[in-house]
């Protein structure tokens, strides 16, 4: 089987590099540290890279500061990619895969094209930490207690907090095969999902302040405007979850979130429960996106991006 | 062991009632709901019981609508009673005790005192449907859809979502054999953690415009008013969780949520975060609580509140 074969690779070779994908997320950062800590505390000479600077707020993670951005020309015996589905996702790092006898691929995405020489894609998989935690464990490798903060995180993080409809029975066994190690989890925890910035819980009131409500109260609206982020010292990416907000009222069938990237300009995003396909709207509007979660870009001033977009989502109720 | 011998008791006898504790939280309701279900799908005559009347974010929960908060005199082969540490917890159905043969006990509070004919305590349970579960399986009988959802319920709110360090690997495991059933638990999900009332989101927005920070932005305070509560069509219990967003903000330790109960009438809800025991500064106004969890009721006008809890909480960081 193909772990039992990149076990043998691992075992066989002596200098690895680890990379995963552009605007990294949790799980490509705690499955490549993951790998990292594991291929380290086993002898291995390991550089790990990421083509964009990491998020701070993974700074815990054993291994955070080794993580690289630019390359120095030398040769690996094996580079592992973890969590792409193709070689652009690695950006301007993508010139590693020609340093390397052989490179390995490991994803969960459906979409993978399988570049590598060796490609081990479960769909199945929540995250790719959980891949990482039984490629370990199948060779007869332990884990560790830092190799376990890495693979949890990746874990608990592409779940939603083992929430999303990705979470197997498989991803709780590994999750509490990970928690005996000893591992802070509610700390972990705690950093990932429940720490906000002064500057957020401003934002928070005034976005919130904005709320209103359409069609029965199955509609809400919340909007950002570059005036309320200067005042509250908030930055964009601080507004990027508050659509929740919206859509998370208990009456609401498609929660809508508006923000002015700049004057006559509106990123929308669009939210929904059950019913209603929000990607068809913002398909109107030359966006895109999924069933539930789409977005688009629409201008004219606020009022009149607001109310196009209201009556896209009222006629496609009809 | 003794979940057998409860075992033999549920093959040996008819009818049966279950029952929780006063003012029931989602452990008492769910850990009673698995059990009802269980034993009416087995063919037993069951009755469910609780003393107050059940949140109504639980009546999705098969048997919801069966639960009752009144007695009629009557006799049961056997009761259990589930999640109370004494019973006290049973309010006005105390009387339940006295009509069966034979009283059951299940909690995992390490303060039960042992007050019924057969007691099973399991302090490392991290919920009561975590033993409703090993009481089923390992007498043989197979958990239904219906009863997972409740015992999903039951776990997955008395854990907060997998994220308190009363999780074990256990509650994990036995996690992943819930929603092996096929229960939707990403709405089961989304029900519990994920939905607001418009209130609450007016209310979020008054409370979070209050926030101040002190001591080198080390503490946070929010407040909320009867006026704003009443501005925002709220009630008391649309603010219970607001403390968080005060100790949840980056640089804080100590959290600090202020609401008048009446003019002149404070109470106090204070969360840290490593270091400070705020249980001290609690017991300094005859309040209390935990070390990272406490409360108290302060006397005065606002700014004299205020200022008072926060003396206390900077004399006792010296």
């Amino acid at each position: 089987m193909i772990l039992n074969k990149i076990g043998n690779i691992i075992k066989q070779n002596k200098s690895f590099a680890v990379v995963s994908h552009i605007i990294p997320d949790g799980d490509a950062i705690g499955s490549t540290l993951g790998l990292y800590n594991f291929l380290s505390e086993i002898g291995k000479d390991v550089d790990v890279f990421n083509p964009d600077k990491l998020p701070s707020k993974f700074n815990f993670l054993p291994g955070f500061f080794d993580v690289k951005d630019t390359l120095v020309k030398r040769h690996y015996d094996c580079i592992f990619v973890l969590d792409c589905s193709d070689k652009d996702r690695l950006g301007h790092l993508v010139e590693l895969l020609n340093m390397a006898d052989v490179v390995i691929n490991i994803d969960h995405h459906i979409s993978n094209d399988l570049f590598a020489d060796i490609n081990y894609v479960d769909t199945n998989a929540g995250a790719v930490g959980e891949i990482i935690y039984n490629l370990i464990r199948i060779n007869g490798f332990e884990i560790s207690y830092n190799t376990a903060m890495c693979l949890y995180t990746s874990i608990v993080t592409d779940t939603g907090g083992f929430k999303y409809s990705n979470t197997t029975s498989m991803t709780l066994n590994i999750a509490g095969d990970l928690i005996n190690t000893g591992i802070d989890f509610p700390e972990i925890n705690r950093i990932l999902f429940d720490t906000l910035t002064a500057q957020q819980v401003k934002l928070l009131s005034r976005v919130t302040s904005t709320l209103e409500l359409y069609n029965n109260n199955s509609i809400a609206m919340l909007h950002v405007t570059k005036d309320m982020l200067e005042e509250c010292g908030a930055n964009e990416n601080d507004a990027s979850e508050m659509v929740n907000y919206a859509r998370d009222i208990d009456t609401v069938e498609v929660g809508v979130f508006i923000k002015e990237v700049e004057k006559g300009k509106f990123r929308v995003s669009l939210r929904s429960k059950n019913k209603i396909d929000v990607r068809i709207i913002a398909e109107k509007f030359n966006g895109g996106g999924h069933i539930r979660a789409a977005g688009c870009t629409v201008y004219g001033d606020f009022d009149e991006v607001k109310n196009k977009v209201l009556n896209e989502i009222i006629n496609h109720w009809k």
